[in-house]
C-alpha cells in the first residue's frame, strides 16, 4: 500500500477500505508518514466526506491505537457524557455527583482547555490540593466506591486521536462530521461506558454550525454506538448564549455548588436534562420518572454530598477556593430588554482577564472571570448591573469588550 | 491575515483574493508556515478549484518570487515551448536548432527528469563535455548569436514554483488545472519569451487525463498569456504512444540527430508542427507557409548545422556519445498487427535498465534504453523484431516487462 494512492483516492471522492485507512493512520502514528501527507488526506476527507462505513472503520482504528477499558465487568450502570464544546459549561461538576447519587457510575476523563473554552480539568484545579493525576487503580476504585471520579486523560487512551486532533487544529480540518464522530466515539468507547450522552452544541462559534449538520452527527454517533453495543443519546443545544451565569474557573466551581444547592438557572435545567437521559438509558426508565429522580438529587442535597465526597477524596480543599478581590460592575447605559448575550464574546472578555490559555504554555488565573447579572429577556433600567467582573491585573477595557451583551 | 482563515475559506469553496494568496504562498517560501498547512491548502485548491482570476493572481505571485527576464529588449522573435511531460520526447533537441535556423531565438531552461520521464538536461548530459551550467551572460550571448542555448534552470527563476512543485509531488496534488497552469506560465513568462507553445499531453499516465481537462487548461494558458501580452498557442496531443522510437538518453540524442538529418517518423512530424506554430506566431505568418519553412530546415541541413554549432559551443563532444554494447532483440511470438505501444510501459522498461532516476540521488546510465522497431498498425510475423534493448547490467526480465507492446 502507498500513501499517495490513498490520498489520491480520497481526493477523487472514492471510498477508502478499512485496510487503507488503517495503513495511513497507523503509519502516521508511527511517524512513518510526515505531517504534510496526513494533512492533505485530512483535507480531502473534510471536503469529500466519508461514508458511515469509513467512519466506523476509522473509529475502530482509533480505539485499537491504545488501551480500551471495560468497566461493565465490575459496575452495572456505567455512564459518560461529552459536550462538543461550550462556554461557561461546568455541567460535569454537577452531573457527576448527581449520577453518583442515583447509583450510576461515571469515570470521567477530561482534558485541559485550549482557546476560549476552559476544560473541566482547569476548573477543578482552581480547588487547592485537587489531584487530577490519579493512578488507574485509584481512579476506578473511586468510581466504584463513590460513583464519580475525574482524571486527566491518560496517554494510552486513543493516542491516535491526540496526534490527529492536534494536526486538525492547525490545518483547517476541525469541521468534518466523520472526523468529529470518530474522535468523540473512539474516546467514549475506549473509556468503557455503556450509556453515553453527547451534547452537540450548535452555533456560529461552535464546531457544528447548523442544526442539519448536528442531526447528521447525532445519527452517526448513535450508529457507531450500536456497532459497539453502547447506548447513545444526543442532545442538540444552542451554544450562542452561555449556559452558566459564571465564566471563569473558580467562579464556575462556585456556580456548580450553587446549582448543587438547588439554585434554579439554565445550568440547573441542562444538568437535570442530561442526568435524566443517562438514568433512563442506564436503567431503562421512563424519561419523566428519570427527570423527577434526577431533580430530587439537587433538592434533597444527595448530589451536593457526593460532590463534597468526590472533591475531598481527590484531595481538594474547597474552603480555600478564592475569587479575585477586585470587582467591577458593568452597568446598563440604556433602558430596555436584554436581547443578546453572546457566549463567545463573554468568553473573550473572560480570556482578556486571564481565565483561559491561548497556548499550552500559558498560565491561567483561576480566580478571575465574569458573573452575568441578567439573562436574555430581562428588563433593565439605566444603571442596572449587567455583569460583575472579577479581576487581578490592570486591564484597559474598550467598548468592544462589552458588545456581547445587548439591551434594546 | 491568518493562514487558518485562508485554508478554511478555500476548504469552503470560496474565492481567495490576491492578498490572501500572496500572504499564504510567500509565507511558505519564507518558511513562516509549515509544510502541513500548505499541503492542506493545496489539497483544498485541488479539490475545490480556483477561478481564472485566482489563477492569474497565483501566476503573478509565482513570477514575482524570483527574477523575470525580458529578452525582447535585444531579440525580436523570442520563442519558447513546454511539454506537460511525455515519454521519448526529445523534441527540444530538434526544435531548438530548427528555430535557430529560421532566425528565431530560443533560450531554453530545463530541468532534470524525475520518475519515468527523462528531462532534457539528462539527455544532453549523455554527450561528454556538454556544459549545462552556463552563466547568465554566456547563456543569453549564445541565444543571441546562435539562436538556441540550453541551460539548467537557475535557482532565481520562480523559486516558489520549485518548493510548491516538490510538495505537490508528495501530497497527491499534482492533478490540479489551476496549479498546473500557474506553474507552467510563471516559468515561461519569467524566462522572457513572447511566443510560447505549450504541448499538452493527454493520457492515462499523464497529468491531464482527458481532452476536456486539456481544453480547459489550454484556454487558461492562453488567457494567462494575454494578461502578460504573450502569444500562447497550445497543441493537445496523445501521450499513450511514445513520440520517438528511442527511449533512453544517448539513444534519444542519436534519434534527434536522425530526425535533423530528415528521418521521417512521429518525432519528425511533431517537431515540424511545433516549429510551424512558433514561426507563425512570432512572424505573423500563415501556418501553411510556416510549415513549409519549418520542414525545409530538416531537408536542407540548416537545422542540423545549428545543432552541431549549439552542441560544440556548449562544449559537447558528439563523437564520444556511446550506447550500451549489449543488445537484445525482443521478437514477436505472434503473427498479426501491432495494436498497442504504451508509452508508460516502455518507459518502465527503460527505467528498469537504468535510464532514469526514481529519487534525486540516483545515478542514470546514459547509454541504456530501448529502440522500437515497429509502430502501431505495422504487420508482423512470428520472429520479427519488435524492439532492441540496449543494456549493461544483468537484468532478469519477465513477461510483464513486454506487455506494453501488443500484437493481435
Amino acid at each position: 500500500m502507498n500513501i499517495l494512492d490513498i490520498i489520491t483516492k480520497k481526493k477523487n471522492g472514492k471510498t477508502l477500505s478499512y485496510d487503507e485507512l488503517k495503513y495511513a493512520f497507523n503509519a502516521y502514528l508511527n511517524k512513518d508518514i510526515p505531517d504534510y501527507q496526513m494533512s492533505a488526506l485530512l483535507m480531502a476527507i473534510t471536503i469529500n466526506g466519508m461514508t458511515l462505513s469509513e467512519t466506523l472503520s476509522l473509529t475502530d482504528i482509533f480505539i485499537r491505537s491504545g488501551e480500551a477499558y471495560d468497566l461493565t465487568k465490575t459496575m452495572k450502570y456505567v455512564v459518560d457524557k461529552h459536550s462538543t464544546g461550550g462556554v461557561g459549561d461546568s455541567t460535569t461538576l454537577v452531573i457527576g455527583p448527581m449520577c453518583a447519587a442515583l447509583g450510576l457510575h461515571m469515570a470521567k476523563m477530561s482534558g485541559r482547555g485550549l482557546g476560549l473554552t476552559g476544560g473541566t480539568i482547569d476548573k477543578v484545579e482552581s480547588i487547592p490540593g485537587f489531584n487530577i493525576n490519579l493512578t488507574e487503580e485509584e481512579f476506578y476504585k473511586q468510581v466504584e466506591e463513590i460513583g464519580f471520579a475525574l482524571s486527566s486523560q491518560t496517554a494510552d487512551l486513543v493516542p491516535l486521536d491526540k496526534v490527529i486532533y492536534a494536526l486538525r487544529d492547525v490545518t483547517g480540518t476541525t469541521e468534518s462530521i466523520p472526523l468529529i464522530a470518530s474522535s468523540i466515539m473512539s474516546k467514549k468507547i475506549a473509556a468503557g461506558a455503556n450509556n453515553i450522552l453527547i451534547d452537540i452544541k450548535v452555533g456560529s462559534g461552535a464546531l457544528i454550525k447548523n442544526e442539519s449538520d448536528a442531526r447528521v452527527l447525532s445519527d452517526w454517533l448513535i450508529q457507531i454506538g450500536e456497532a459497539y453495543k453502547r447506548k447513545v443519546k444526543t442532545i442538540i443545544s444552542d451554544m450562542n448564549a452561555p449556559l452558566s451565569y459564571a465564566i471563569g474557573n473558580s467562579l464556575e466551581v462556585c456556580e456548580a455548588i450553587n446549582v448543587l444547592r438547588g439554585k434554579k438557572c439554565p445550568l440547573y435545567n441542562a444538568c437535570v436534562e442530561i442526568v435524566a437521559n443517562l438514568l433512563s438509558m442506564a436503567k431503562n426508565m421512563d424519561y419523566e420518572e428519570a427527570e423527577i429522580r434526577a431533580e430530587e438529587t439537587l433538592k434533597n442535597g444527595s448530589a451536593l454530598k457526593k460532590f463534597y465526597q468526590f472533591v475531598t477524596t481527590q484531595g481538594g480543599r474547597l474552603r480555600e477556593v478564592s475569587v479575585a478581590d477586585k470587582v467591577i460592575q458593568v452597568k446598563s447605559k440604556k433602558e430596555g430588554e436584554v436581547t443578546k448575550i453572546d457566549a463567545l464574546g463573554a468568553a473573550k472578555l473572560a480570556s482578556k482577564l486571564g481565565a483561559s490559555r491561548l497556548s499550552l504554555n500559558d498560565n491561567i488565573d483561576y480566580t478571575v472571570g465574569i458573573i452575568l447579572n441578567v439573562k436574555i429577556g430581562d428588563k433593565v433600567k439605566i444603571g442596572d448591573t449587567l455583569l460583575n467582573i472579577y479581576m487581578n491585573k490592570k486591564i484597559e477595557f474598550n467598548e468592544n469588550d462589552f458588545e456581547f451583551i445587548e439591551v434594546e
